[in-house]
């Protein structure tokens, strides 16, 4: 059953066109797979973003990351900076598990790399993490190998959000967050490019949670009587393209998600822990000789940097109103924001 | 006669108090002056910003500087960050004018240092501008050192917001811009502090101008009939404080300073130089001997992030409420937020 | 029995004085753990250094990281500069072991917490990474819990160099590296402060290799016949004081660590991700409440910046000459520098 | 009448080859133009390093900034960071001279676009410092316009060293500093590119200069009985080179410049403000359209890493070697390297 998105209950989100599915998956060939650890204990699991079909050890992707509050615990990051590319799937999970996360990723890489015969002696996983403790036993880490890899191969274009995967225990502005997805088309020299994102949402206050600008979060506060809690918890984003950007482009592109999380109300408090993570499809680097990275003026920018906000913005929202009312590990509970809509 | 400002008009900026005048000057010691270019030919002008009573040169003052956009010529930013401090006022013109400004800083601070015998051999003003072309001449170069001592002269704890010293050329939103100023109060641990912001504002397209997250600007297109310009010319936010944080916390609030630009419609344009400074009058460093620095808990900084994007967003709504319709260079002209509201 | 150290053999490296142990555990409270694993298939380990007697999760040390080359997988660099402070230990071992140290140093903590009665929801473990794939079958990732553990328990004040730990699958300028040290004491008004360097040597050509200026690299490899390498490999270079210093000086200070590498003849080739961690134990942050962080004067780092930069470059020289001939996977040798000199 | 350099004194710095001139000028379009003041009161000057034969402002150029120690004044980087290029020529002035530099760079390329019917409304000029003060009383700026201007029309390809233009109130290593430069040709996938170096040279301590590894400071100091001074003063470093780099691989490779400043005894001294910019004639960027960035692998940088530091320790000892002994302000005196060797 298709799931009700934001827009599918009124609400607009931005000016810019949408993408086919509205999901980080509109741009050609990103996959994203989910294993959701649903116990009496844990609330937990593990997502990952395949940015590729063939495989990114081999032809790496030009890539940037931007890290908004570094009160977080991902790995990865400096050498996408120091080298402009992604060699690994983007995976999620919570604060705890990220070592057997890594070293399942290391696992899976060297398996693949084993079948296709290349050799593997580094390699550069990427796997980010929010923390779901409200939720979920976190010191008691149930994600490894075998989850990890049943992620991977679950990996489809049209999937499911919500309070899945790496998001079956995580909060947004006190109510069940999760992973969201949003995408935009933007025109440059005439060509249309799409920016997809997905976030894995866990952070924000109820009192500041806005819909359209609309202070949707005091009613809410009105109606459930919820106590106010310092925002924490962190908030992850993933941004995929097939703009030809290069690595300095895209983290100037990926500077501007912290505008789509203020306008649902985020202050990107102390304890939240914020990472974007941006690549493009277009500019391929090859293992020998010399090459060429196709960009665009950086005037022409600023389309993407509205749609690139836009589309933060509606994945946000898209991980809230797709969650369903979770109680989690201690009985703490987080509700659905479906239920105040 | 008192401005008008955005509150007197019935907005309520978020949730936090307000200091006494709701200026960047309720923080004790600090004053604002400016000197205005009113010619035909050239609207733009000098501001400066006092950041307290005795000489910052030998007393520096702990703060920490911000790079949200880089396309931008502000000077004197790569010394605050390695040393922790600012020893200068801090000066806004426009664009072209940097380097005169810079010469009548180091000027002014010689001769003050000459008065109070002091040594002085090397200087890290602190000059940041936006672009006011639209509405000047900018390639005319008019303040100089004259205009500089003038608007330190004029220096006063309650001054003018609006068209004035830098902000007389600037536009905002596709309407006046300029100078704008808020503070708020915050507790901790049971003591009240004070943050205060004052942005010379120069940014923004009129199609994303929001006051409390209503699309006023969208309101006021249909009205004006204004093509759509794309988003660029910058903004500067300094920010003052009483709080006693190290300049490492200090950069972490002023990394805030987005979510106060976000809630009135700011994408971040590429041609947008965005800077923010953030210094404290609590943490002062004296020219001799170890030392001790003042600190919060880190985790205590949700509230000052909080008051300081609500500061932001307001100070950016006074910035255009308090500036009148100006006809500049070449025939351009801005019209004033006043008229719409 | 005691190592024969650089200094043993008639070098003196710059003019600081030395610490007692000439160690990094010089510095009150430090200790170090190796766990080695020797077999045919798997030269490698896992090094620990425990930055202080208590528990770093309760008290955090003020710290920084500073990242040279990036082309490196570290883990937890970015909230060390976020917040300032470190709350772990350092663990030191091979490339691909990182995701399984990683979770070992979880347990690890949580098991202290669970002893001490504290709460433990999040938790920052600072793991870092040569890559010894010349020497060891890196892909068989033979480090985990127990010998995490094993380090931990093993920590001691005099402990050992060399090929051991972490260090025993490494190469540094062609040669056998692994684990170095050195320490030097600098005065600042009046008191003796001591500046302790542990390295992970990895990196460097043959060709380039110097000891005190003299080019021994070129003087070895006429004896040796050895093929010219390309630079790689990483260095990791972990800093600890008891200076009064705050997060941002010691971020300067460790920025002066590439001086000592120079020394020695690195030219930080783009495979060899190069990181700096510093801690000082002087400054520790409470849990609760405002607090008070010590600093010297800014222009009193003259001293320590030369003393690291000496310490640095006899770590790494330390790191070489006691370490044996090792004899390695797929029957990859490295020769001692004892031979040579 | 040729000079005499450092390699005419027998010493041979590294093992690249050196391009013809051994000079930054060796990168084809790059020209160098001094003017000097000296006068008993003013030691100083103006030196301006051209990129490229036709306007950067139009075609600008791909580069980027490195700051080593931003206890500095210089303007212009962060844009240089944020878009990646430069479109200015850069000029290398005093510290307190930095205004008065700016300003006649702005009115110089407003003239040039006036003459090239080119607009011009916004312009970002690099100009870089080091504090001549022990030798030139810096409170008396005494270049602007017409010095500017007069170095620009003085710039040549095979231009002279040491003394002069910006170096003339230079020291290094408390003997006579100032201009320097050097050259390094490398080869790539079977192409020969140039690497160039220019310094202006304002840093280091007598006992701690080397040449060739060789401790020549302490040698000296035992003639000359010489104080020792706190390194301090700076040095800039501008690289330019016709490899086929991206911003981001640029970058990479200024970071290399601390490995040369080290080898002549340089411990990047609190005081020492030190800037590196580099920029590539090979990717110029249009004003219109979409274009292609020619890079090589990074896996190949390593033979520019080495050529770089050869030339930056080469380049600095060119700066001590080409100048004379030094009579300044004060009575300030600063022997020249050529008395010693």
């Amino acid at each position: 059953m298709k799931q009700m998105r934001i827009e599918d209950y009124g609400f607009k989100i931005g000016r810019y066109p949408k993408g086919e599915l509205n999901k980080i998956t509109d741009v050609y060939g990103v996959k994203v797979g989910h294993f959701t650890v649903d116990t009496g204990r844990n609330k937990t699991g593990v997502t990952v973003i395949i940015p590729c079909e063939d495989n990114p050890f081999v032809t790496k992707l030009t890539a940037a990351s931007h890290i908004i509050n570094g009160y977080g615990k991902s790995t990865g990051l400096m050498q996408i900076n120091e080298l402009g590319v992604i060699e690994s799937p983007i995976f999620l999970t919570n604060t705890l598990n990220i070592g057997r996360v890594h070293d399942a990723a290391v696992e899976h890489m060297i398996m693949r790399c084993d079948r296709e015969n290349l050799e593997i002696k580094s390699y550069n996983p990427i796997v980010c993490e929010c923390n779901d403790a409200y939720l979920n036993d976190i010191a008691h880490r149930v994600v490894g190998a075998k989850e990890v890899f049943s992620a991977y191969d679950a990996s489809v274009v049209d999937f499911t959000e919500g309070d899945v995967g790496a998001g079956k225990g995580m909060s947004c502005h006190q109510l069940k967050g999760g992973i969201g997805s949003a995408s935009r088309i933007v025109r440059i020299e005439d060509i249309s490019y799409t920016i997809g994102v997905l976030v894995l949402s866990n952070h924000g206050s109820l009192e500041d949670f806005l819909i359209s600008g609309q202070p949707y979060g005091t009613k809410i506060k009105a109606i459930q009587d919820t106590a106010c809690e310092i925002e924490k918890g962190s908030i992850i984003v993933v941004v995929a393209t097939d703009l030809p950007l290069s690595d300095r482009q895209l983290g100037r592109l990926i500077k501007r998600v912290p505008i789509g999380l203020a306008k649902t109300g985020s202050y990107m408090g102390h304890g939240s822990g914020e990472v974007a993570i941006g690549f493009t499809t277009k500019n391929r680097v090859p293992r020998k000789g010399n090459y060429k990275i196709d960009q665009i003026q950086d005037s022409n920018l600023d389309g993407p940097f509205h749609a690139l906000a836009e589309a933060v913005e509606e994945a946000v929202l898209n991980s809230m109103i797709c969650s369903d009312r979770t109680e989690g590990f201690d009985g703490n509970v987080r509700e659905s924001l479906k239920s105040y809509i």
